[in-house]
């Protein structure tokens, strides 16, 4: 079984297991306060050229999302994002859990528009009975999106904008950032998503790390407390250490930018080798997640060899499917799966 | 000023004003244990030919939304409604603030159907990740609904089968019940709906109570320890006979049916006399709320004379508006509301 | 059956109740944005002698609280009160459903010190490992406390000096506030009050109102957007008027002081005539709440004629039981249970 | 530096290490449904000797509880501990977070007896005004407690009998519970821990493991739906798989109580050895954690070669402080520690 499902389906870059290895029986504080930790902050402030940043690290994705959006909001708050956010969609209901809305609204490709953000803010204050209505405090958006599509750095400045406009803040899921950023439609640095977010997370589980996602808060009026609220959602390690001396390896040498071209390289190999046989795809992805219009009768041979991920009925002989490329992503395996495609 | 914007915008019925009165300085014990409210709940358990049901009361609808909803669901568990459905959007983010997702659905006037039920269902358990997504597990419906429109019996009695076959509870929210009852487009009666529904409740403060909701569970699973909620959630009245007293009276002779009657009739003639005089309406409504689209320069007349509810931008010159009818509407009054509306 | 088990055993005080009455047919606004509420709103500004007071009508004392102390706290701080506090042990969780620590300490005769506030406090940031434990921000005090006691006007100006020196809010629950303020060993007035608390509630439900509390935020840092957390716990009452028509019945002419003395003269009587009988008191109340310990023999002879609240068991033969008097209470009715308690 | 101030100072212990590298590479599927995650469940079923008991592997401590507790408990129910339990007082109010009250009594030892839980659960339910009070649900137990200190099985056993006898539940902490279990004063095992608590369960992080605690849920009525809870609370680990080599290495072999039974010989030589030397015990404990009485002269001298973690002030001259011993502390670090605590 060759597996395209996701991109975490292998244990981590072998250059973070040995660094794992090297340092195991060393003894160190616990909860993140340890020097590896430190080393690492340091490393994620450099690349973000942001000194200011506070940069906390966590296990996972949806772990994060509700730790930063519970800890921005006041109780009658609501976090902006569009329908297929991850946290409206996939991740049972956890930050209505810490008691705040999430408030969908329908995206394009995916993504929200600066224009919506001000539409919302005005819907919310225009109407007399605002008090009854949840208030939008936040904007959640991820890049990649959860549909492989990637902001614009003009997208992204023209959202700040918005958001200061609004008085809003910005938070963005990075899940899959190092495949955003690789890209080759990209045209934003980290330092970019650093200077235009208040907050924003460095996803590593999806990114060749055995797991973790990097929290950088940006904003100092969001920094204060931020190790209660983690420890108060559970997510504070107490081997803290074990992320940082992830992210550490992952942010030197720029192994994280490299090991993300890989997935890139191999997406693209995917991509247009689909196009040339004729695929059509559900979204536009320039990034590791291809949305792919596949016969139901192909998948049935594909099931023998290969693991997608199913999203949904197309017509009634297609479906859309998922195939992940990723850090570990071997390129015999993408030629192979072209070749069974045919 | 003549008020139209709401149902809610005098203190309440005379006879209720009198009963409040007469037991003015009667002692009684606390919390809704007293004689007063001991009657009322066999009254309605009567009216509702459900000796089995709990009979709880509430001072007002948020509450008594929040209450039920809290007390049924469990924490990954969320609650599917219409998008306009009041709890999704003129309750504050309350149901989410009690850690539970709101499911927002399209729906066709207001209104669900039994067929969207089982489709969330399908769609929620086919899905092999759908631990990843809030389980759909009550079905909340208001009526009539925010939209003045109402359920025929079959819609009801189809939505109670989707429950069964779904193993989801019904809530029906009747903030306006009697309004709903007594329209001449109804065809239930406050029994089908107590066969219908495992919780609803009958709305006091929108129909001639000073304030008050009744809570009516119907199913025996849901009803125990409901007090301790009630009483954490902050509703439950220290002088509990308060709303003893006003549904006692509410429910002896038939006054809650005649004095919504009342208010249909009124409506009735609004409705009718609007469309002799070619206004359209933004809903179809046989019950006491009247959406009407109304040119702004005829607004900016009635504004010195009247109150009415502004809903939304219609085009460049109409807006819609919703004008209310009560249990306490005068007639004259409506007829000087046609006549400036010439 | 003469009642002397709480403060809230009848309707409402006969000239309230007339406000009710002349106001009924009178058509409002809602939500509390009424003439009367906002009437009501200057004239408590005027008696605290504090014009940039916001004052806010709730129905209930655990609506107040939940209310107030939800609003003020993020999510990992905690509310410091005494071991009696009416939120740690009366309201069924409340202040954890909005999800935060209550932390009770050991109090004297139901009341919090300066000390103590500073104690807790040193505690928490000493700790190496603060972040691990609920941060403490708020003080929550009752006066007249639970035990019935008051507080004096310097331990109150040395508690809020302790709260300033610690970073910490002030939050005084007045349910009994009146009782208090006429009380013979009272020294403070309702101004002492709202110049040393950042919020504090006036409580009408236990001093002849029908219902209803009002909170008086003084503190501007806690009064953004507190309308809308009313709304979301369900205590935005939809015919808000009631709530400012009978405040402002309360508080013109000194109703609301003239009463509270009413109680406060049958507590004496009540009191000095039981110490003549040679009961003891489990605790030294000045207020409208007297603990009594009472053979049980008695009790039993009592509950023919009598309801009093049971507390505890005292001894063997004996149990504790509180008697309150009320703005209602009748000199007779003290009268006569003081002969039947000889 | 020589460590001993807890029992998570290293990464792993190297046989999990070099599982995790062996695996390293090898496509699973994700969120704990590969293969190894399912060996690791039936090991630990073989084990507990109990086929039916739900096991699901969580990252950490805190996780594991409120994701546990939150699962378990309706709105109004609160989890019954002693004051020192780990919920109640290092986990930063993460179970009040889930809207739970956390209901903490005075314990011997750290220990929680039988007859207490009876005591609590009467003095609920005969309380008149229980509906005001949040209501006993669930027990909450550590073993070792937070004080090292052993439930006999015995004790475990009434304390059994008292939950059902109370309608109550009982959830075990075993954060520690290999050492727990290896204690040479220890009389149960864990099939003894599994037939006896609804839930429990099996600390990885402070045993050996890099990270992961097992939660076994033994009830039936418990088990439906966690996966759910465990996502919403951020708790699924994406490469579940991580979690399931670690547990199927561990209980391979009895490695668990091997290296717990090390970590136990550890401390037997630090705790009789410091006995020789004079030093007093603020707690006797027959476990890993050792809370010893040292001047602070004592400690000052210590400073510069070992860490320990400061627990209180003892006396003018003396403070408690605890040490650790763990499956990877080394005999010669200890005889170390006891000639320079000569």
């Amino acid at each position: 079984m060759i597996r395209f499902n996701c991109d975490y389906l292998e244990g981590t870059h072998p250059r973070i297991l040995q660094a794992l290895t090297e340092t195991n029986l060393v003894q160190t504080c616990g909860y993140g306060e340890d020097e590896y930790c430190e080393a690492a902050r340091e490393a994620i402030q450099k690349v973000c050229k942001c000194d200011s940043a506070q940069v906390h690290f966590l296990v996972g994705g949806t772990q994060a999302n509700l730790t930063v959006i519970s800890s921005i909001l006041r109780p009658h708050q609501g976090v902006l994002c569009v329908k297929e956010g991850h946290i409206n969609v996939h991740e049972t209901g956890a930050i209505e859990a810490t008691g705040h809305k999430v408030i969908a609204i329908e995206g394009t490709d995916g993504k929200l528009c600066a224009e919506q953000i001000i539409e919302q803010h005005k819907l919310h204050w225009e109407d007399g009975s605002h008090e009854h209505i949840a208030q939008p405090k936040l904007v959640y958006i991820s890049n990649p999106t959860e549909l492989g599509t990637i902001y614009t750095k003009s997208e992204l400045e023209a959202i700040r904008k918005a958001c200061d406009a609004c008085n809003m803040y910005l938070f963005l899921d990075g899940a899959r950032l190092g495949y955003g950023l690789m890209s080759k439609d990209n045209d934003m640095t980290i330092e970019d998503i650093a200077k235009n977010c208040d907050v924003f997370y460095i996803g590593g589980t999806k990114v060749g790390a055995m797991f973790g996602e990097a929290v950088v808060i940006t904003n100092p009026a969001l920094q204060e407390d931020f190790r209660y609220i983690i420890k108060q959602k559970g997510g504070m390690l107490a081997k803290g250490r074990l992320l940082g001396i992830q992210f550490l390896e992952l942010f030197k040498d720029g192994l994280y930018f490299e090991i993300s071209a890989h997935a890139m390289k191999m997406a693209e190999i995917l991509k247009e080798g689909l196009k040339e046989l004729g695929y059509k795809f559900y979204a536009n992805s320039p990034t590791n997640q291809q949305f792919v219009i596949v016969p139901d009768k192909k998948l049935q041979e594909l099931d023998e060899k290969y693991s997608y991920e199913y999203q949904m009925r197309y017509d009634a002989e297609h479906s859309v499917v998922r195939f992940c490329t990723s850090w570990a992503t071997k390129e015999e395996h993408v030629r192979q799966l072209l070749e069974d495609m045919k």
